[in-house]
């Protein structure tokens, strides 16, 4: 397998979480977003939505799309298991990853911020400002969905989750981990988000999480 | 089941398609954004994102995010199916349901509209045209990817698509329907993707789709 990623990008993080979980081996293939890559004809013309990440099969095929990505991995290479078993457990999960994808890192990667300061004119301290509110807003959403998973799981009698649901990294753990990376970088604060941060720090301490973070990765820049 | 729902809201919209074609019987709650109904604390309280929609199940679990929502639906009434049998079909269905739900629909909720006209000081028009911008952009690239599918069908030897993927409507077109209803509302061209409309008006066609539409629900407004 082969995967177009940037080291920065938050959705190609997520992939290669999933791929260092399995123990997946692939080609890194580094695409710089800054520098307007992801736009050479050659890229564009293979994956429809000009984004990374984009995986490529053994047999060739281009999968545009981190979580489409991450459950076709799921699904070919079922163990170690990023879903748990029962559908309301898949639906848990599933749920956390989208409140990461859908509401919080979409308002924040580089060509929505280019458009605020580009287009709409916005200065650096507004383009901030959006950033902080966005993911800061996100995380607390983040924060109480877990809050209620916790008490469901103690009032079903199951032992209170280590990472963001259950004894074993996830999907909500794939997306969280680059959102947090993120959230870092430009200063959010992450106070008062005790089990989102509790997930976070169990999900570091595993080599998977390490080997695919920004840092590791061949395109990294000093 | 129940489902909070808000007759606009485009995610609200997915679930009512499948659950409509899936022929699952739900009650109907309305939860009204534009009057603030869900930050109403008996709402806020069980869902973590306090957003619609939101899926009560028949054991009384609260399930948020319309993607997770559908994928469980799935996977408890697994017929009519709305994903494809294998796992590279799935993913390409899977990955233009996410071009929707993850590239174009967030930058264009109200929340973020007001933020816009509200915090950054946009104008109205400033706003239409931030919404018309990200509703093309990302229409555009779903068109090219329906492009890239066709031909990897044909190299297959499989039938050209009449919806968005293959011949019956799956998450794709779940996603995608609610986006075309958002997109003449604000009256975005939408000329120039052929493939993406003829799945639209295909979905259209069928009965699920026109029962589940913002018109046909009992909160809708005239």
């Amino acid at each position: 397998m082969k995967l177009y990623s940037y080291f920065r990008s938050s959705a190609s993080f997520r992939v290669r979480i999933a791929l260092q979980i399995k123990g997946l081996p692939y080609d890194y293939q580094a695409v710089h977003l800054l520098r307007g890559e992801h736009r050479d004809p050659a890229y564009a013309s293979m994956v429809g939505d000009a984004l990374v990440p984009a995986l490529v099969t053994d047999e060739g095929a281009v999968l545009p799309q981190s979580m489409a990505i991450m459950e076709y991995l799921e699904e070919l290479h079922p163990t170690p298991a990023l879903l748990p078993a029962t559908p309301l457990a898949r639906a848990r999960v599933r749920g956390l990853a989208q409140m990461v994808a859908c509401e919080i890192h979409p308002l924040n990667n580089p060509r929505v911020l280019k458009y605020l300061t580009g287009t709409l004119g916005a200065d650096e301290e507004a383009k901030t400002t959006w950033y902080r509110h966005w993911v800061r807003q996100g995380l607390e959403a983040f924060e109480r969905q877990l809050v209620l998973l916790a008490a469901e799981r103690q009032a079903a009698g199951d032992s209170p989750s280590v990472y963001c649901w259950g004894e074993s990294p996830t999907l909500a753990d794939c997306c969280l981990v680059p959102q947090i990376f993120n959230a870092r970088r430009f200063e959010v604060p992450l106070a008062g988000l005790p089990l989102t941060m509790a997930a976070f720090d169990a999900c570091m301490a595993l080599p998977a999480f390490q080997q695919a973070q920004p840092s590791a990765c061949p395109d990294h820049q000093i």
